[in-house]
């Protein structure tokens, strides 16, 4: 086995969103770490507020060519008459679609006196010699400390084959476990505020938490129960409790009495899971119980150690100190490549613990959620944000975690074609800037720069044609390929012609830009901007590539073709940027965080170094010119702009954006926090930026560390994936490579851009053949092919 | 008709807390008064999370005596150690009751471009001569405002006969009326922020709300209907408007156009009121609009001004000043009697907004509430807020509004009975420190100083007792008189012995008070404190005297008798004061709000300056000593402490005190805020101190402004309403009575406290009898008595 990545903390944390994130893609747990009171809070991934509802709008249909043609003239006062039409009816109903919910909290208690009086407040007050360890590779969390002259150990992990939350308590002491237990669910208010009725004291603060369950009881001397009802989604949440010491059950909590070891398993289940949810929990609580603690964790390695050591990056010997202190030094100006290291390998723990092959998609806080009605719904806003989450996925080798991104694409499908044929009278289905765990294509919220795009469905499609490409899976392309057509057929029918002839979405915003009218006034309201050609160009691309190569006659792939051709070009402007609207226009917004129409860069791959050079320059301008703006100095948007610098191979960029996103995270756990939660694409995004900074494919040629930050002088990286089904490892030294190996899932060539190197294979030099960027040799499946 | 008691803005609500509250009782509305874009918050009263849930704790009743024995004990760690198991066994489960929820809201704009974009903003940007009046004898509120020269009107009130909500929109000009209107529901943001990405423009703060509820469309030309489910409890809120403008209909919005007139009628109803909300809706939705505007106005004036008028308070001519003004002035230090006067009439005006006959009680913030998870739920404290809300109802004439309250003791006394039984193994009814719409007993939250107390129904059924002892309906008493008993019941068999051979509740607190122990520490945990003592008395003697007045004979009623006697009596202390708990104990905090052993002074009445002036003696020094320390500053404390000063004859502390409560409420609408919230009992409490600063009844003889405040030298008041059935009219000028009238509701004799003055009847002097406290006449039913 490799190297250790571990976050090191010697303090449980005192709010929400400094707690460590655990799960195995459909249940959550954020970790306080707390010693003496500590709280687990928990989610369960399809827990969501109320079923689907449809929120087409019946009434968009007859006002479109009316909304169109107010569009198309161009005119100010013509522009404002269609956003009143647009924000009246062009929106869904009811305007919001549903949300995400927390499961509730495990609430435990060591040796405490009324723990559970005056608000649940997480301390550690009794401990002494407090460490907390959370080992990423192999997704296991351990809290040890001393009390009273007792050292106690608590550890954690979340099992995928079990579907169940494992954690022992342990002490080098007989008899010394006293745990209380509870599960609850309310808002969590982590403040504490003076009490001004008991001097000196503190009490929670936000004063006395509704609860929001209907029971939370023992169902039986070792088994909690917590039942509930989210607007009609019927929801249960279970703690079995397995001990030798005493167990008394005062009926909504456990205590557990003079122990020597306490095992607790915690799940959930949802009726969008299961027909009867509290059986489900039952079920897996028994499963679980039948199984001896170590058979579980053994199970647990086998799967998630598995996976999570097919990729890692060593950029360096790691200090021993706590990563609260190393994101301090950092902010102080001290170096840490090996931070960077092992941010790459939490990026990947996420995705790891936040989906998972048959759970729900990644949304936009993964399923880490607090609340009951969170930031944006915690659902996903798919003209950046959802796409963003699944990045890292191909490339650093979690190729089966982008399957929970599909199954949601399946429902969009599904859901769109009434959004095509309501909305619009149109055939194929569609998507607009948000979709929630149902699959809702409506469109979301009344925000003119983001409602009116009906292009949120082609993008997320894409990524099963970015999967294919990294996997060349053709069973999967066969599977999918009716998504992409339809998604590709709306097109066919939503297009229409402008005055150039050529064929433009309409209405539609260029995501959440704005422009300024002949007027002065402004206005997101366009059509055929520059991302919705760069998305439908691949999209049809895709179909077209795809019937071919699984060999279908589909009578739609002409049109296809020549609906691609008649879309409006990337374009560039008269001070050299690539033009984001059809026309040349001024933004109203220099600093946009959103950089939309260089998708074509990252992460599409249609303007390139290598096949259009002077867009690729254009492009480049114009991502300068939006931080010249202000422009990606954080979140997502930095994490963004660190994928296109690594694209545009300007390496010193990258690794000063990931810095930045390293001395702007929650020095516990790295997350991007805002308000009372984070945004996961931000704080996962990055790592893409990473990889593509060490490997990129998207030409069709292999680039090896095509931007290496110089501070990453020495280094080495294995099992990033490439286009074609490659799999590499790289080492470099003095900024140099040193050693590629390279594994191909198929046979044929390879080619490596770059100056001509040896290559051996089994140890034997195979030969090679020079081309315009480089070289290329034949490889066998499954054989190491080592360039020095 | 009287005089006109009116509150004046020239701006409308920039928050929830500043919006102005309409209701009948079972609708509530809080109207922001915005010329342009207004928000009008709904509530309706049944509108609760979840059904029913028994949350009684079956672990409670096998450990009663081991919690007991500790106790009695009294020794500090039994103390503690019965506070832990007191937090485990003797808890609800869940911990916490159902909460109230917000209906929604009905967002309306006049004549606006794109209002419902960029979240719901209310503003009045382009109004002039904007003015705001809500007249609270009528229950009408006005906006009248010019745009583009326009001068346009709009009036609200909320039907009590039709159930309804009904707004009229003119212009004075023809065709002039372009409104959009929409039903939603989410979380209330009424900040606004910086637009980042459109320098210089603002958006809603808060970000984007999730939207609660499962549609909110158009179910006919002319009505708006919206439908969800709050955890099973299924709810609908209907607008029907009636225009003779164009009406345009895109789904979730009704867009009036170029109209003379806009009648907007909005109801709602759910599951807890019946079967099928949504027809429930469109009954009355078709009810009133089968009616003229006129009728439906003239029709609410008989039932609101009719009961408003009843009791008036007047105090000198009001300043033709908008209220914010006047507050703003009383703050500087200018004196402004009328606005008590105002005051008096808002506080009633209130109740008959908040509560009527057949509504759901008045909970902390009545039904005004714009959260999901409100503070406390929104629901009922029964320490002393709950039974706050209707300290002014029998005295200040709105006697039938009590009848809300009696409704949910009905409710409780059935719940409290499975309470009494599996948690206490009890017969009778009990209820602890809280209850909801359901009448849910268990206990609260796991609050020491407040959980484990059992005596709030023993509280609660007492104003029932109260509306007997004004109105002396024998047929009220006869049918509530089973709850009575069965609240007294429950303490045959809970009440314990003690060392002395007395009688105590046990484990019992003082609402929400602690003391300190022998060895320093502190605890809120005792048994038999002075309050359960006092509450008990009156209850057990309630029944005594209500089964004599009935005649009934009943096997209890020795048995309460005895019971009664057996309680600890009052105790004065070392220092003279009156003793909280049952030995002298030093207080942890001597500043605390709640003065619970002072029940028997106000709103008890066994302890008063004619029967029992020692023990009046040492309560008022237990009152100054806790003002001494800092209590009764603001909020419901200080309502409370008003009307103790009244009881205590101090009608300068009065007046101080009605000066802070008017000092410290918002200044649009006098609601007492904290948070995002307003307490309802800190609002209308001190009302009822008014009124017992000008009239006395509770030790059985009429006492005439006892508590006249100096700087409240002139004035008048009519309608106050004494027990015995007495309605009480006085006048008096240079702080002396110059003029009373009183109407018996029986025949028989009076007794009025005072000085011998003449009495008249028709204009005729009538004979009357001195006596030991002032003197006596026999009086006829419903003819005036003058008292010169």
């Amino acid at each position: 086995m490799g190297k250790d990545y571990k976050i090191v903390l010697t303090a449980g944390a005192e709010q929400w969103i400094d707690a460590l994130p655990m799960g195995n893609g459909r249940l959550g747990a954020m970790v306080y770490g707390q010693a003496c009171v500590d709280r687990i809070q928990l989610n369960e991934d399809s827990l969501w507020y109320g079923a689907f509802t449809d929120r087409n709008n019946r009434a968009t249909l007859a006002k479109l060519p009316e909304i169109r043609e107010l569009v198309m003239s161009g005119k100010p006062e013509d522009m404002h008459k269609a956003e009143d039409m647009i924000s009246q009816y062009m929106v869904g109903t009811p305007i919001s679609m549903r949300h995400n919910e927390t499961l509730g909290e495990l609430d435990i208690a060591l040796n405490q006196h009324t723990p559970f009086a005056m608000g649940w407040t997480p301390n550690s007050d009794d401990a002494g010699e407090h460490r907390i360890e959370l080992d990423l590779m192999r997704g296991i969390h351990t809290v040890t400390h001393t009390q009273n002259g007792v050292h106690y150990k608590r550890e954690m992990f979340v099992s995928y084959p079990q579907q169940v939350i494992c954690i022992r308590v342990t002490a080098d002491q007989p008899d010394a476990i006293n745990l209380d237990m509870m599960l609850d669910r309310c808002r969590i208010f982590d403040e504490k505020v003076p009490d001004d009725r008991r001097p000196g004291k503190m009490k929670r603060g936000g004063g006395w938490a509704g609860v929001l369950l209907d029971s939370n009881c023992a169902v039986d001397e070792n088994t909690l129960m917590m039942e509930g009802n989210a607007a009609g989604t019927l929801f249960a949440g279970g703690l079995r409790v397995i001990t030798d010491g005493e167990l008394e059950n005062p009926s909504s909590q456990l205590l557990c009495r003079n122990a020597n070891e306490v095992i607790l398993f915690v799940t959930g289940s949802t009726t969008n899971r299961a027909e009867d949810p509290k059986k489900a929990v039952l079920d897996i609580l028994d499963a679980a119980s039948a199984k001896s603690y170590d058979d579980l964790l053994s199970e647990h390695l086998a799967d998630f150690e598995t996976k999570m050591r097919r990729c890692e990056l060593n950029l360096g010997e790691e200090p021993d100190l706590p990563l609260v202190e190393r994101i301090e030094n950092l902010k102080n100006g001290q170096k840490d490549n090996s931070l960077v290291a092992l941010y790459f390998a939490y990026s990947r723990y996420l995705l790891m613990s936040g989906g998972r092959e048959n759970s729900e998609a990644l949304p936009l806080q993964g399923i880490w959620n607090q609340e009951f009605v969170p930031a944006f719904d915690n659902k996903y806003t798919i003209n950046i944000n959802g796409q963003m989450n699944y990045w890292p996925a191909e490339v650093t080798n979690l190729s089966e975690i982008h399957e929970s991104m599909f199954q949601l694409i399946g429902k969009m499908a599904e859901k769109g074609r009434d959004t095509a044929r309501i909305m619009y009278g149109c055939r194929g289905t569609c998507c607009h800037h948000n979709t929630d765990m149902y699959g809702d294509c409506a469109p979301q919220d009344v925000y003119m720069a983001a409602t009116s795009w009906t292009q949120g469905g082609a993008w997320m499609v894409l990524h099963l044609w970015n999967h294919y490409l990294f996997t060349k899976d053709k069973e999967f392309l066969r599977k999918w390929y009716p998504v992409l057509r339809e998604n590709a057929l709306f097109y066919l029918d939503f297009l229409i012609e402008d005055e150039d002839g050529m064929l433009v979405t309409c209405p539609s915003i260029s995501p959440e830009n704005r422009y300024v009218l002949a007027d002065g006034s402004e206005t997101p309201i366009c059509a055929g901007p520059a991302m919705d050609n760069q998305l439908l160009r691949e999209l049809f691309g895709a179909c077209c590539e795809a019937a071919n190569i699984l060999e279908i006659e589909d009578e739609l792939t002409p049109e296809f073709e020549k609906c691609a051709k008649r879309l409006h070009p990337n374009k560039i402007g008269s001070t050299g940027l690539l033009l984001e609207w059809r026309h040349e226009v001024p933004e109203l917004t220099p600093g946009m965080p959103h950089i939309s129409h260089l998708y074509a860069v990252y992460p599409g791959s249609e303007i390139n170094w290598k096949d259009t050079p002077k867009f690729f320059e254009a492009a480049h301008k114009s991502l300068l010119r939006r931080i010249e703006h202000g422009a990606g100095e954080g979140g997502w948007p930095l994490a963004w702009f660190i994928c296109e610098h690594a694209r545009f191979m300007d390496g010193d960029s990258v690794a000063k954006g990931v810095e930045k996103i390293l001395s702007r995270c929650r020095p516990s756990n790295f997350l991007q926090a805002y308000g009372r939660s984070f945004s996961l694409d931000s704080t996962v995004g990055a790592t893409a930026g990473i990889a593509e900074a060490l490997l990129q494919s998207h030409t069709g040629v292999l680039q090896l560390l095509p931007a290496l930050p110089s501070d990453w002088a020495n280094g080495n990286v294995t099992g990033l994936r490439a286009q074609g089904g490659y799999t590499v490892d790289l080492e470099w030294a003095d900024r140099a490579l040193t050693k590629a190996s390279v594994r191909a899932d198929f046979e044929g060539p390879v080619e490596i851009c770059g100056d001509m190197r040896k290559v051996y294979c089994n140890n034997e030099e195979i030969p090679t053949v020079k081309t315009e960027y480089g070289f290329r040799f034949e490889m066998k499946t499954d054989i190491v092919y080592t360039i020095s």
